[in-house]
């Protein structure tokens, strides 16, 4: 009997990129993964030999693709928690499990437990009518409970009629609504944690991302600058909220770096997310070990990697589709983005260019900040076809 | 239409654990791989979903399997090169070529190109008879041309019993048999270096390799106290026999390093190979380009990878099957071998342990020499159970 039938198997629902980087680590651990992909040829489901297609909101087919497995992950964390605690019932763990993962699915919960754990946090308060979100004060954030993501689900509020958009899209997608103070920050910094059910955790260096439009378009590790008590104030928050909530898995916590009244710096938890995040991407090329294996070795109860970097400066910048409708041959950009650049590390998701939508990243790293961020924003507006290139 | 259906595809002949290791840097790039296996489960087929099960001795058999695939490459060197003759007549290029390949299977072939381009080499001659043996001089190493590997085919000659034995095993597989003076080296180094059929080329840093009954057992990179002469003559001279050649895809120039006549260092080569090699696989955790990405860089005629170290001492060891019958859970070795070295890299291959097989291998890196030796050998040992330690 080959060895990988004697180790572990590994569920992992959903399709996307963050499933597809699992693959990597996967097979130089041994460890067999089983993929549930949405549908047939999803970025995950080019690399993962066993696989299902079929909708993670449907328990049986939950209950199908994790016939066999010890364990089941996540690529999102959109999977019904009550599904999860059937498949524990059926001796299926899911990491994280489903008294953590609400808290990545639920920013009312989540705020809920900010405030509970005391951690610091923007001034938040759930409304439910216009009223109520003039009281709380405009300008400010508008959020969905649930469903949102890269953006989306978000408002910048500035008049009562932008609330009352945000409160009828809630109301008709049956969520709830939370406001949130408008924090001026001086830039977003993530704090990336990995736990294991054992317990042991290892904080990776927090880093410094660029958002547009709440998407990231940028990662610098370690984020340059930082107050070092800062630094550990943020890895020790993430720590504490990864035990406290009992995450297993990576948890990145998204973080506000801003003063506090008295002029002193502070972060403020802004977002959590539970998987591999895109905040975590530098680590493939840039730690010891990469945000893909962690999350499996935690998902194993395996002892954890080094988080440590392997260069004083690792730079990540996505490539976004962007505005020419010409430009989807990615493979296209290779000739001129390698021959450039010997040293620059590519990961492509196996998806075509469409404005707005993640198809890949690059890494780069070395001893000199500057020309890191030269090199990656060059690829990556290179392979996106904002320099005039492979136009068709 | 994915991207991928946009990218070349390349076939992969074999499913060892060469073509495993490709599929990690193919799933960065982005490139789709299609395996050919020898059999169901193996190796490379546990992580590669686009296979085919068949013999790579059939030419319908690659035929099937290349269809659609502008690239052909291997995960061994066995493939009949007029096989590769047929293949690119319908426009499928194998890398490396046949006219290549044939260098690396078969040692007389070998010999007489490196006579022709006056590398330096162990003195040589085809023999066909004992007597000719004797005056070639014994003792000596005995070959066959074809057909050998981790120390299989070769014989350390010392009497005309052994040479009558060797002639008779040459004779029964149809092959032919050569002798080569024993070399008094120092040790055993290996040149490393891709090359892309644009004439690009890049040369790994020269390593020390430890062999053990013709089999791989360690790998220090660079090698330890090796003249800068000996070495950047050795990197130049697997480029010129890369280039002489036509190597496309990684080439492994094994050498010898001893002394001349005169005292003075040389290099000799050993043997060729012309793939992915043992001595290589250091580079996935300790080079900026691993040996399986610019190994399909090349096969695609794309630009290649830096090839510099990232550490300043990266060791591999090889995880070989011992004396015990009862070790085969590779798995169980994880808690402890995880635990005591956080900083370790592990790449299984999906074996069971059996006697002599390769069935993973363990990176490490750092400043310090002795320690990356100690936890490289110690986690080797552990997995191989030499420690007493997962008897079931």
């Amino acid at each position: 009997m080959p060895a990988t039938e004697r180790s572990p198997r590994i569920a992992v629902i959903g399709g996307g990129q963050l499933a597809r980087m699992m693959a990597q680590p996967a097979i130089a651990l041994g460890v067999p993964l089983r993929l549930l992909a949405e549908a047939e040829g999803v970025s995950a489901a080019q690399v993962i030999p066993d696989q299902q297609v079929g909708d993670y909101r449907d328990l049986a087919t939950l209950q199908a693709v994790t016939e066999g497995c010890s364990v089941v992950t996540f690529d999102h964390e959109h999977v019904p928690t009550e599904h999860l605690r059937a498949l524990a019932d059926d001796g299926v763990v899911a990491h994280p499990g489903p008294e953590a993962l609400v808290h990545a699915q639920d920013k009312i919960v989540m705020r809920e437990a900010m405030t509970r754990l005391g951690a610091p946090q923007p001034r938040w308060a759930v409304v439910t009518s216009v009223a109520e979100v003039e009281t709380f004060g405009l300008p400010c954030v508008l959020k969905t409970s649930r469903g949102g993501y890269d953006g989306k689900g978000v408002w910048f509020a500035r008049t009562t009629a932008d609330a009352a958009d945000a409160l009828a899209t809630a109301e008709e997608a049956g969520v709830r609504l939370l406001a949130e103070e408008l924090v001026d920050f001086r830039r977003e910094l993530s704090a990336l944690v990995a736990r294991a059910p054992s317990g042991q955790a290892a904080a990776y260096p927090v880093v410094a991302s660029l958002q547009v439009d709440g998407i990231c378009r940028e990662v610098v590790a370690p984020a340059p600058d930082l107050d070092p008590a800062l630094a550990t104030a943020a890895q020790e928050l993430a720590l504490r909220i990864a035990g406290e909530l009992g995450v297993t898995g990576i948890l990145a916590v998204e973080l506000f770096e801003a003063v506090d009244a008295d002029g002193n710096p502070q972060v403020l938890v802004n977002e959590l997310a539970m998987r591999p995040h895109n905040t975590g991407h530098w680590t493939q090329d840039g730690a010891v070990t990469s945000q893909f294996e962690n999350h499996l070795r935690a998902a194993l109860d395996l002892p954890l990697g080094s988080p440590e970097p392997r260069a004083r400066w690792t730079v990540m910048v996505n490539i976004l589709g962007g505005d020419n409708p010409d430009v989807g041959r990615l493979y296209d950009g290779y000739p001129h983005a390698l021959a450039r650049d010997p040293r620059l590390r590519v990961h492509l998701y196996g998806k075509d260019l469409r404005p707005g939508r993640k198809v890949g990243h690059v890494n780069t790293f070395g001893d000199d900040l500057e020309d890191c961020l030269e090199r990656a924003r060059h690829a990556a507006a290179w392979f996106r076809g904002d320099l005039g290139n492979h136009s068709e």
